[in-house]
């Protein structure tokens, strides 16, 4: 059975998905290391997680298991002593993956290794440099240009060395092996919107989905952007092709401003319908981008020969709005209700998929629903207005469209015709084409 | 041949249509009765048209032909003796298919009968109740509001018993077993446009397709709406699938407003390539409606696992003006230009198909026109742009697009390409792929 | 290789091609003749050129290739003895193909041999008769109207004769059998931009395919429109249809108005494509044309049954602007800087074509390009845009779309994307699926 209306809805657990974000707010993450799975142990006191380690070195497609960063303090202290650049006021002061240093330099020898936003003088950028070993701060251009000439003391305590990648699946299974795939990366430091939002509403759709059997099996993974996604395919491609019906990466699902669409490379696969279908009829006025416009994991998703159905549902995507990438990006910006509207727009596109099937009306001609109790015996002008979305639906039913197909040609809401087909069923009306669930 | 120039033109027989459908107008039609029967009679005065009779009860697809009803008087009297309503001034009064009644009620007791429009309050609704049996009264608001509380009469001396259901067909054989359809429907009482004007110009179109050889054969049925194209298609649907080319129902062709357009179920039959490439030409103003805007025998036609391919050109469409189903769509809504131009509409769009075949041309590059006597020998500006139309038609002429389609590329009416067509396959420049006719 | 950026500038040659349009600009050419001869003797001092003659009466596809016209002078004499009317002075003053004359005539028999314009009353309009015997002489409407009644002696002094029809090729032998196809007309008398600027452009077009090895074979021919090209469809259809990838009717190309592009007869093939993506890089405001519209060699190359991929790049379009087939035509209206930049969309647009190729990424996933020193190692939201087209371009490089279809679809012109390909290619990211040069 799909997803009805009654274990939908309920108190929305917005004020609950807040205080896992704040939870998890302050912990300094990368794409390996310590933050990652602390990150994820938090993450698994509410979901079933399977965390697996993947070995720096591996061989993962085209690229490598880097070694692993951690860090326990940075800072840049000034001739009199004083820390006026602390990596334990925020994170994002140092540039992710710097090489360990502990040198006294001239502020002109210091300015190359450091980072500001001259638009945005009270952010602090974030940084990394995965692929190359540099090492760097960022911080406030306001701060940086009240920095005065003299000797600085600068340090980072960091260490990047021969570790692993961690990740997190949770196999939630289904009455049919076909697989809705939900992604969600978890590699950022203290950034609220992109990336919390998204762990965080993932795994509360995975506990809303737990707790009734439906008809698709769910695959949530979480793990860190690009090179964990690298990774989950380089293990598991050949069962995500056979199985991925659909997909969506959650990113950027946090903020109230608006909602938003990214499509998979050729924009046309069922995800990419349900997701549309879903934000026409719930936030018609969602913006639009293109694939042209990604930038997370669909690029490995989607890339030529992996090709699976992964399209995206955001609230502002990441790149568009301007406290992206930066200390802005913080608890302020993404709210209680912001979370809320996301999970229920996700929820409610993973209802239209599990109730998504492939009718075909049982008899020639229109079906008699007077005498099987579903038609007004009284025919007047207002009547008959009434049964319309039923006869439309009827009218579609033949066996090729499905249901959302059917709802974007007659201008009806998935979840309305999923009920209303389902009943013309129990009349004897209505077949299903393909009993898949 | 073709129905060519000549014998499509002459008088428009406007007068005549209506004329004939005053005669009509007056009889008391429902779906079953006498009223179907002595329509049909006096249709058959113009047509020779095969009458069938279906017997109560009777199995058709999902449905059973209902029990017959026939009507001889019903009024509502007051206290006074007076008849405040009175079938025999306008069969609209009594609720269609009404049980008998005769009984004193009070005017509480009265009330759930009636049937009027607040909005429209001079008019008397149409109102029928097929398969659920009730009785009831169609009454002006006006004339219901200035009802009096007191004891009323209430009579309607009607019948609903074991009978038939009756239709006619016209057959007219053609040079290939290959088939136009026109439907209508004659199940109302006494309302011009829907319906009347549907059954009259059918018959008119039938004369004149009868007066030479056509290509294709004609199928004219005239039979009551939904119950009789059912009834209809269990008897002929193999039939209907085999031949059936292009197929139009007619119905509300009698008023002065508008021409429109209602499509095939997927919009993109032969009949509705035909029907858009006519009003195009000849009425470009016309209002395109949507297959979700249906309403008539094309539920039926179109239906899944039906599939015939049935479009409808129309005036004002049924639903779509105030008149409609009220004693306001009467003799006055519709006039004989009304009926001759949807009658020449009707008649061009017919001429389009006839003509409507594949050639291709016989030579390798453009042909020589000169030597044929088709091109003005001296070149100027002027003369270039005249056989335009002619080059047209050849560059397009590759043996996979038919006239209509070259038509609607090149911006010319079918009807000038037809004759274009065939002096140039005269002249040995384009032959005929298909030699249908 | 393809013809990369280094061998298509150096100095434009406008000038040059502009002084070889003054030469052949007196020339009094028609559809056979000394005209023709003359003309493509002068253009062979610049390619090597095949000529061929073909002899009047040999039949040709539909056609007939006509008997040789050939003149001396022609006038119209006044009672006077002054030449009112004079060949010597403007070659388009006789119809072409007049029949030969030596008459006295009064004004009055006279005029029906006159053809003027009397919206442009200064220019001589351009007349011929090719397929039937007629004389006639063109003047300004001014001149004529200014004749007065009396005798004129009216002298053609020209030549019909058994001759041949000459047209001229030009093959470059490529690395592979496919070919491009240039077609230009020569047959026009004193006539700058219909047609000299064509034969002119085309020429310098093929001196610059000769001085680099290319990957595509070419195939320029010159010939007398429509009989011409007829002429040489009929010799070489077989060779033409096996080897064809792409074509371009070069006509109208001299003077600075607009750029405009007229398409093939379904306007879908690899020419088409070709011309929509250059103009649309180099020249957005272009003026698309329909097939309707054509006017040129297209209406054989494209015709039914032969349907080579042939399209036009133009400038000012025949018929559509005011000095077209007048002498109002001139050495005024074209330019060097307009036959400079038809030359330089047309290399641009060849250009597009020889390093159009398919490509497919070697890796599953992305690439990584840090590696490969082909990606920035410090992440910034800077440097994340710089990439954008090479990601682009990796993501739709699928083994299906050829470099024309993504640039398309992801807005950067083919020719940047040819040398970043082949940089991805060096770098084994990518790799060729057709190696076809």
């Amino acid at each position: 059975m799909f997803a009805g209306p009654t274990d939908s809805p309920g108190a929305s657990p917005g004020r609950e998905m807040y205080t896992l974000l704040e939870r998890l707010f302050p912990i300094c993450r990368s794409i390996t290391g310590e933050g990652v799975r602390q990150s994820l142990s938090i993450l698994a006191e509410f979901l079933p997680l399977n965390l697996a380690e993947v070995p720096s070195g591996t061989p993962v497609l085209d690229w490598v298991v880097p070694r692993e960063w951690n860090i326990r303090d940075a800072f840049i202290e000034d001739s009199q002593g004083h820390r006026v650049v602390d990596f334990r006021e925020n994170n994002l002061h140092v540039v992710g993956y710097s090489v360990p240093v502990n040198a006294q330099l001239s502020l002109e020898e210091l300015q190359p290794h450091l980072h500001s936003l001259p638009d945005q003088p009270e952010a602090i950028p974030y940084v990394t440099s995965y692929y190359a070993e540099r090492w760097g701060f960022c911080l406030p251009h306001s701060l940086r240009a009240r920095l005065r000439t003299g000797s600085y003391h600068v340090v980072i305590d960091s260490e990047l060395s021969e570790g692993s990648l961690t990740f997190a699946e949770c196999r939630i299974p289904g009455s049919t092996q076909e697989e809705i795939l939900l992604s969600t990366y978890i590699c950022h430091p203290s950034m609220a919107n992109n990336e919390l939002s998204g762990p965080v509403v993932t795994t509360f759709l995975a506990r809303w989905l737990m707790q009734a059997p439906r008809r698709y099996s769910y695959r949530i993974v979480i793990l860190p952007e690009t090179i964990g996604s690298i990774t989950y395919l380089s293990r598991n491609l050949e069962e995500l092709r056979r199985n991925t019906v659909a997909g969506f990466n959650v990113t950027c699902v946090g903020d109230e401003r608006v909602y938003s669409y990214l499509p998979s490379r050729n924009g046309d696969t069922l995800a990419d319908r349900a997701a549309l279908h879903t934000l026409r009829h719930l936030h018609p006025d969602f913006v639009r981008w293109t694939y042209l416009d990604r930038g997370s994991d669909e690029r490995q998703y989607c890339s030529p020969g992996i090709d699976l159905p992964v399209a995206s549902i955001m609230r502002s995507k990441y790149g568009s709005y301007p406290e992206y990438h930066t200390s802005l990006d913080n608890l302020d910006f993404v709210t209680p209700a912001g979370l809320a509207g996301s999970y229920q727009v996700l929820q409610q596109c993973l209802t239209a998929l599990e109730g998504n099937r492939i009718y075909r009306v049982t008899t020639l001609g229109e079906p008699q629903l007077g005498k099987r109790g579903l038609y007004p015996t009284l025919s007047t002008r207002e009547s008959k207005q009434q049964v319309q979305t039923m006869m439309d639906l009827l009218a579609y039913a033949d066996g090729a469209n499905d249901l959302i197909a059917i709802g974007d040609r007659i201008g009806a809401p998935v979840w309305e015709l999923q009920e209303l087909a389902e009943r013309l069923c129990g009349a004897g009306v209505l077949e299903r084409v393909r009993q898949l669930g």
